[in-house]
């Protein structure tokens, strides 16, 4: 049995063996975010990350509207977004003091990234701003049709700073269409985001996008945790690697992994077309 | 108002408020550039990037026939492509001529992508050789349909070396379809180039496609610059560094760039519904 | 007349003039691979690397059923891949075996890569596992329309580590797709393949995609070798490397290269509208 | 009033006014870590780093044997460097649960070197093993002459791996030496170590080299904070990227801090021959 | 004959044949550097960098008291470090400003590290703040023995911007040391600057030291400059690249330079036991 | 017992258990270098990198004038360095074929470095230019006091690119020094090596260091060779990469190292206060 979790802002519940969703709860506010959600998300993801009973996660919205409309401006604004937050009105001091928060806050959001079982995004509605820097660190994104995506913060005066601006090229291959979305804040539709590959799959419906992440995320939780786990991260360490280190790194995790008794579990079931069960991890 | 821009080789014009328009006017000659004219487009591009009157810039070709068909190949073998140049026939020797000036050369046209504010492309007839260069420094491509693509520099006996071939595969996210392209210097249309990303859109006629720039800069130029410029830089550098390098970047850079009073006055603009005024940048 | 290549495992035939075609030959057993291959391919790569009467090289399988299955598994299950190997029981020490063996495939896999000439691999039938890595090494890939791909390797218990997770998502600029196929081993076609860039063409046979990739050869074959492998090179260079590093790079490459002969036989025929005719290097 | 540190394996002083002490507090066994002691000494810097009382830190052993004989190999010995640990026994799974304790391990030791406020350590006696782990995060290093020091981990069969190796050739420009001292395990003196530049001065007595320690620790917390935290954490950033990245890093770092108010204080102050007064950070 | 150089803030000399002296000329402000100063310096480097009469480039300071004592402070607090520069208030603004400003500067210097030749800087006397920025964009540092030397800039509030945080950790390899001084700003003489090697030599008198450095000049300035200039830019590029990327570029590097007529002129002249002449560059 | 070396130009012997020897044998032409040489060096060292009987290696020169002159720059001046190789006269094409000496020139002296078991080299007399590039190679090095150095390459009028100026400034921790040297190629002596840290310890006669490196080499091999192997493999790793890549990798490195037996025999041997044996690797 995976432990147990209970959180304030998240419904995380197990739909299959192995297969842990996290459902963004605050679907009033359009699962818009404030720092208490940030940091409880960062905290799942990193149990998440070692929980043998775990091998694949989904993150979804809750409510018909939003996967999330993203960073709850107001309020941000009452904090350090405000002109003035009272107690560092030099400029060099209330540097430092948003550096600490920005890297606190893209800590949270990255531990989806560092989480060691693959995760897939389902987005819904409005998915704005935050939701784009969140979905970014994921490994697979899908959307239902209704999906509303816009890299919003131009429109609020700022340069996206949890993340968008430094996955999302790497995620898909079309800068000139990543520099006119980023630039301009426009929304995007689904289909748009399937033809430049920012999602793998377009549904009908929320629930319909659920379950096509739910089969995936079982398939996934059906191989080797071994072999998937380590898929994940050489794939994660080569994108910001040159091919020879990226070899080299591979060689060196593989050194240990390839000692896993999965392959010849993996090797003899396929002979005895027979599902493998592989130990927990 | 702007700066006077005049210029030999280039008409400088302002169709819209903060949106400047550079366009490459030596159209008898389909637009073929010769060392004066990237050493002006060099300086022009400088000096728009610190313009508190600019906001966004168009960069289009004269004429109907091309944008540009690339480097003034008859110009430029009188000068280094010759085979001998007079005066350092030591291949030695001439390979220190040969850095120099390739260095200078490459220096104008990157002066477009260190440009701090966003530059849009329009390629419209033959767009061959220097074009891939030249628009591959750009933040975003459009064509007209009837626009003819190469790269071109095979065929006169030279790998390209004013970016294309390091720029090109970071832009368009499909190496093979890159190599392919760059080996054989086979011509590819706007549709091809839709396709695979290495322009936005593509638009009937070139004056409608210089129409939907215009646009499109206008869009941008109506947001926070700071803001603008702020997304600009970061994505740039982004695509040149770990994630983890682009986020400590975004990190800093944000650290002063929060402290904008744009961010107040787009989200007090967005309650009233009405546009917000920046100052200018 | 090229160089006389006798090879057991594989046929190396010259369809054209400078165009060199390497065949697996094991059509009984789908072309899977052991080590013996591997290291055989390894050298003919560099053999045609440095051969001057070759411009551009082929890759193909033999047989109706595939391009290759990749790993022969039975080979491997019973060397490395074993649960023990008889010898170095400790896990530390069956490590440096197993690093030893994987640096040692790799390296005969980058060959391809490391090839001066231009590469087009053709797939067909079958495609599994190593049919991914080896091809990923390969500038431009082509498929025939009965090509099944997939990156097979976590379902027998592994991540890949001949190169696929490392060069495949520099290939292909859909990150989220590229983890979606490499997570779950499932098999796509060569439609899906052509759409996400995988391939850059994809036929009705797999006779005509070897004349097809002859054709590309052949015209590749007939351009400037000078220009040519600096096109490779710097491509190949740049991947790996910031944009001012890759311009740098180019410079001093070009720097001895734009001094060849090449240039103006190639302006003169252009004049003259004829073929060039290059030195052989 | 600085914060409030009760802390079960280490003392936290404050010998002078922003200056900061922590000692490590088990001299009955030669001040040896166990894996308690590493996450309370990473939660007390993480919590120095941003108390705005604290200016310096000096780390220091108590007793007068050891600074610290690195780790409790006894304890460790009953736990991951066990031959089994009784629950993982695949070496496969066994490498995931090393892999996390060694990230915990690591994280824990390098908050000395994310501490925004400059850290300095005083080493006497016994400082071997994670004694140079742990002091080489540090930005300045003292000793007293009695010091012993070794890179001590080849004498109990492993490679130092929670920092050694990777940051002493960072801090000694003598790789051959730094090779000497990993590969033999030998033990070194202070005298040595001050030759080589792993530390920066030797004192008599280990009082002699606390006295010294807060004395600059006392100078550097007389500067700006503003000056001294972005000149810590620039010359960190330099060290792990090229010249130019250094320098644009720096300049936008300075581009929020040159606007503090302590640089006209800093002149003031030195025209008017007093001590300037900088605001808390 | 070498070309004309006229400067205002500096004097242009050859007191060999193709070594050229660039002498910081405000003995009675102690050489203190304002913008035009280090603007005519970049325009100075630039010239030289490219003449084919100079070979090797002494830097040094006019007067008794100071090679120079950095920035001069005055200039500098009415302008850019100002609270306020009146146009600016706005922190985010101000800041790129700032930013367009340290950049400037930086390049001006950085024209030092570029300069094709290779340059030795001589210090006397007060050699502070932005002399280290300088002098450590140079190739060899010498000094008279009553050089008094600091990295003086937090004294004043502010973080070295110019390139001391970047460039002195890579060329004097203790860490430590350069952490110590940066964060305390104290003063260090000559004989310090030795034992750590962030000079050199260290001369009785100013006069025996730039002796000593047009001796060493002259006799880099006796070699092949193919040769020479080679050495300098590998080096320099190596510092900031992997060991396979240092030689690569080394290699495409040497295949135009080693087809020099310098080679074998220089062994027939080492045959001959005569000196050799070579060709200007 | 160890395997059969028998080599043409250098004498392989087993002065101790787990100790080779590797002695230049070319002592009537001071060991000067030609190509069969370096090959051959290039073989031997793969050859000890595997041998399970080898745990570390040293590198010596036969005769009592020279460690080695460097490159025999008769034979070299016949062939590649010759003004006109007579079949590639066109610079671009004689650059292609310098290129791929270089390459393969570098391979060979870069096994040194590859060398899985640690490298002392013992220099003596003349130890110029190749006696540079390959002694950068090793791990440690040793000289006679009667040792004289230099980087000669700029006195034949090119830059040394084997090695020396990528390799030279990552060992000494004097940038200034390694440029003078580099620049000048003056002689310098062993006291010199010694102080700037290219070499580690100086004797007074050659035999006196070969023993002292026969020590170090004895001292090493007693060691557990899972450590050994992994210090070394991680110290040059983390030379190219940042603090936290190198982190990282050692992670990933010890995760299979630490399920060595060699741990638990060493710490028994400590208590049992006897020494410890290692299987074989």
């Amino acid at each position: 049995m995976a432990e147990n979790y209970t959180a304030k802002h998240f419904n995380v519940t197990f739909p299959q063996e192995y297969v842990a969703q996290v459902e963004i709860n605050r679907p009033a506010q359009l699962n818009a975010f404030f720092e208490a959600m940030w940091v409880e998300l960062g905290q799942i993801m990193n149990k998440l990350s070692h929980d043998p009973n775990v091998r694949a996660v989904i993150i979804s919205g809750a409510g018909h509207k939003a996967f999330t409309a993203g960073l709850d401006v107001k309020a941000a604004s009452g904090g350090l977004l405000s002109d003035s937050d009272g107690t560092n009105t030099e400029p060099a001091r209330k540097a430092v003091h948003l550096r600490r928060h920005i890297t606190e806050f893209q800590g949270c959001i990255t531990a989806i990234e560092k989480c060691e079982k693959p995760v897939i995004v389902v987005m819904h509605g409005f998915s704005l701003g935050l939701a784009i820097d969140l979905s970014s660190c994921a490994d697979v994104r899908f959307a239902a049709k209704d999906a509303k995506f816009a890299v919003k913060e131009v429109d609020i005066g700022l340069a996206a700073d949890i993340g968008t601006l430094t996955r999302l090229p790497k995620i898909v291959g079309n800068f000139g269409w990543v520099k006119e979305v980023a630039l301009t804040a426009r929304i995007f539709g689904a289909e748009e985001a399937l033809r430049v590959g920012f999602v793998s799959r377009v549904f009908d419906t929320k629930s319909e996008a659920i379950q096509g992440a739910i089969e995936v995320a079982a398939l996934i939780a059906s191989k080797s945790p071994i072999a998937v786990q380590g898929t994940k991260e050489i794939l994660n360490w080569s994108r910001d690697h040159t091919v020879q280190d990226g070899l080299r790194y591979t060689t060196v995790w593989n050194s240990a992994a390839l000692q896993t008794k999965d392959v010849s579990d993996a090797l003899l079931s396929g002979i005895q077309k027979r599902k493998p069960q592989f130990a927990k991890l």
